[in-house]
């Protein structure tokens, strides 16, 4: 999808040089395959790069005004899903205080290259690329908080999926109708509590919002749980209401 | 303060080239001086600086699951507050869609310089400084996600002050005790709308909050307004504590 109007084009396409890091990578031993769900033992001062699969990052709160993260030891503390990183791209987890930032593969084989900043001394134009994907990611980030900004949670949650779809999503077509792109699917399953973590809900909100935008046409999930933002959001409305009318029972 | 834990130490020292970049744009009059809240008309694909004063960012919503933003006109679009870029700080307006990015002056006698990015090529060492920059200032926002993606507001709003008077906090000693730091204040006011508007809550509520965290002593706002973390919390409690038993009519 990818319709942000961005001076950061070269991000599109694959790294050039992309083959001969791989190759350096599987040399010098710094590479390695991830499960879904494992989390990528991240140091700061090293670069990361997502060679397949995907990448969750997360950060978890130290601080809480109400001081229940440091007397109750049985309630987890809370993680706020913090993006995607996908095949292709870069990231690093720097800062710390007083939150705590983390990764974790989010597909199955998920395939990642490290190394140190200087490594990149011997590839100046890749270094380039690495620094404007980390400009398009920063952008992408302002325009998260943009929508987190938002008070009704429902505008939250909208502008949330909205802007994941915008940057990650895949053209969605039907088996009836091949030429047609009826949506742009995310590619990967999301939890409503990893939704929740993002936009300051919980996974029980979420859940009755999202009913609410389905109802609305403005997402749906289709066959297989994949949130999809419709191409036409008026004619997935019709669509809907049709189907309620139709299949009552369903 | 800055106390965040990062290899991204370059950016606290002063640009090695700074001056020789205030000369080239004063030469060609790519400098420009703002008052405090005048829009600094920022453009895709330029690089600005901030020479002095602040800047502050800006987001609005252009999509609400409500659509309320298209029917009512008399409602003004959301707008978040995004955060601060101090002086010696790089930023850049790219992406736009569905969110339009924006700066204003913080500060009386803003002072901005701007370049195109292949102007950079003359000062390829610069060009890294920026770059660092600009991933200090990603690895920020990742901290920001966090805190917002917090369910309770209350935990939003002093994650938030946390993070902002971490990075731009200066310290604060009163004339009694001018060797004891009593603690660290963000520099610029921020009106309760504008904290509301950046943790996803209302003007209302973070007055109430605010109130709620200076009676427990998490934050103070001395005698000028300035929101003031306490050096040491639990002191500061028990001076408030003190305060409200000696002069309760105050």
């Amino acid at each position: 999808m990818q319709s942000t109007s961005t001076s950061l084009e070269t991000i599109d396409r694959p790294f050039i040089t992309w083959q001969r890091i791989i190759d350096w990578a599987q040399e010098h031993y710094r590479c390695r395959t991830f499960n879904k769900d494992e989390r990528i033992p991240a140091r700061p001062g090293l670069l990361y790069l997502v060679q397949k699969g995907s990448v969750r990052l997360v950060g978890s709160a130290q601080v809480s005004a109400t001081g229940k993260l440091s007397k109750s030891t049985d309630e987890a503390p809370e993680e706020a899903f913090l993006g995607f990183v996908g095949a292709g791209q870069p990231f690093e987890l720097v800062a710390q205080s007083p939150f705590t930032l983390q990764a974790y593969a989010h597909a199955d084989q998920t395939h990642v290259v490290w190394m140190y900043w200087h490594d990149l001394d011997n590839w100046p134009h890749f270094r380039r690329e690495i620094m404007d994907a980390f400009r398009y990611q920063h952008q992408r980030k302002l325009l998260w908080l943009s929508t987190l900004g938002q008070r009704r949670t429902i505008d939250r949650l909208l502008g949330f999926l909205t802007l994941l779809i915008e940057e990650f999503g895949l053209p969605y077509v039907s088996e009836a109708e091949p030429d047609v792109v009826r949506g742009y699917r995310l590619p990967w399953a999301l939890t409503h509590a990893q939704i929740g973590s993002a936009i300051g809900s919980t996974r029980v909100t979420v859940t009755r919002l999202m009913g609410k935008l389905r109802s609305k046409g403005l997402i749906n999930t289709e066959d297989d749980n994949l949130i999809c933002l419709p191409a036409n959001p008026e004619s997935a409305k019709a669509k809907n209401q049709n189907k309620q009318t139709e299949e009552p029972m369903e």
